[in-house]
């Protein structure tokens, strides 16, 4: 069996060369947050599982940037910039201390990276399979919080980025899909590893989005979920759904991937919604920018969301999204 | 099979009632913190696992209210007054609605007696065992809060609360511990399963403590821990540590129970230094208090902890703390 050290030596080993300023490298029980003057704080927490959300052979360096990036993600999508972390690390059965180090130096390059402080957290053994449970907290200057919740019939829908990678590199990551070329397969295995949370539009989210959620459990169920919580719906434009082309290249092959693409899983895309009045001003803005952001649809009054091809014909979709509970029963 | 709600009906049934101000009744991605001025937020995080930190039987109430007040005992000890939680709740295998519900219940019951508000989180299932990650974030004026790296020699040496009930309560809740009382049993099978963390002494701890931790790994590792961090000394008198009447009578029928009492877990209680400038008007205070506060001994230059009996001799122990990593191996 390989050596397994304490969990305070552990600790200090690999997690306290960066600790927030606050922390007291990890010396202590808990951490100091002075806040900045007109600054709100913005808190999410989302955890991952062994199983659930990584594979047990993923490397620990992605399942730490994975469980890092969820979070900013969320926060990225409230307008939020990422300022402090706090890891709850649940060791599973088969850890052991090269496990532990490859996770420490994946989160302290990703730390780095998104100038985040680590404040503290908790390590500990499950007994079984890894958990690992990250909460975030970021910035926002008073009153620019964006919530999912003020989306308004007339508003008109963007996305960041390209739709349905992840769900198609699960899909890759548990079976070849027949035919697709290795690049193909490989750049979508890497977008469902290593998400890529859209942290530089948070700023443009916060200065013109009305309503903003992340893509998490598939772009058709996360969009019900706004229109859910705004009391609205939504007609989405298929053709100007934003595919990769890897994504389009398995669609061509295969071309029911389409669906998965759309109710799948972990994009870690921003779904938003700008306002009228804003409108002119962020098509200027956005036609200049490094960050992709595609037109995809209209808020309606009602409820639902209907997405129409080309012909403007319904589409229907099986299961508009996918569920991280981790039940099949 | 039981019936298995989706997370997003769970969240929604049984969590967004008391959801917090900023939290969009648990609608949202994330949740707005609004500082209030001149206060620093103070930052915790420990997670519990089924079959480590709780029995697979326990009752789903005990087992939210330990998750949330073993972090309540922390910021307790750090000076500071609790007031939002976000919880990571992994569902095991076994969960069914019911016991979602009576988590929730168990939750709701300590939030509101604490007053605290939940800012939001995750529900996942695990595919194995349960594991709740609470963070919590509660509140100190700047420059209040209390360290546990400010110990000096000559300050004094307190402890709130009873030492070692909840110790001998794990032991008593695995086998009854022969000749001992029912009633002195279940009083102590109750402090291991529900913690008392001293958060109505946060107030006293930020004004006289010059070094402050809470007991959670048994008293006398911990005060080493104490001890390293500030690089100093203590040494502590065995019969002036507080134990409550049950633990008095388990010890008279095992005697080797006092080395468990002092080196086992789950004390939750503060363990603290005051300085000799702040001792008498300490003293004072205390002799009027509710809480129970109790001189142990002293820190001195050096390092180590070191036990005197009546007699000022020696005590030596087998191991000094409880590792909840999980591991016996």
């Amino acid at each position: 069996m390989n050596s397994r050290p304490s969990e305070f030596s552990i600790i200090k080993k690999y997690f306290a060369p960066f600790a927030s300023q606050g922390a007291f490298e990890f010396r202590d029980d808990a951490a100091e947050i002075i806040p900045n003057e007109g600054k709100s704080l913005v808190i999410t927490q989302d955890a991952i599982a062994e199983g659930i959300h990584f594979f047990s052979d993923d490397p620990p360096e992605l399942i730490a940037k994975k469980a890092l990036r969820v979070n900013l993600s969320d926060l990225a999508a409230k307008g939020a910039t990422p300022k402090y972390i706090s890891l709850a690390l649940g060791l599973g059965k088969t850890w052991n201390e090269q496990w532990v180090a490859e996770f420490a130096n994946g989160l302290k390059e990703d730390c780095e990276a998104y100038d985040i402080q680590l404040t503290g957290g908790d390590t500990f053994g499950t007994g079984a399979g890894f958990v690992i449970s990250i909460t975030a907290l970021g910035e926002v200057p008073h009153d620019a919080y964006v919530s999912r919740l003020n989306a308004k019939a007339g508003d008109t829908l963007f996305v960041t980025g390209e739709i349905g990678d992840a769900a198609l590199g699960l899909l890759a990551h548990e079976r070849q899909i027949s035919g697709l070329k290795n690049v193909d397969n490989a750049y979508l295995i890497n977008r469902y590893l290593l998400p890529q949370p859209r942290v530089k539009a948070a700023e443009i989210i916060r200065e013109f989005a009305s309503a903003s959620m992340d893509i998490s459990d598939g772009l058709i169920g996360d969009l019900e979920k706004l229109c859910q919580a705004s009391e609205v719906g939504a007609a989405l434009k298929f053709q100007n759904i934003p595919f990769s082309q890897a994504t389009q290249n398995a669609i061509s092959l295969e071309s029911n991937l389409s669906e998965i693409a759309l109710t799948g899983g972990d994009d870690y895309e921003i779904l938003f919604t700008v306002a009228e009045d804003k409108l002119i001003k962020f098509e200027d803005l956005i036609s200049g920018s490094k960050i992709q952001f595609t037109h995809i649809g209209t808020i309606t009054i009602g409820q639902g969301v209907k997405v129409f091809d080309r012909d403007g014909q319904l589409i229907e979709f099986e299961k508009s999204s996918y569920d991280h509970s981790g039940d099949s029963s």
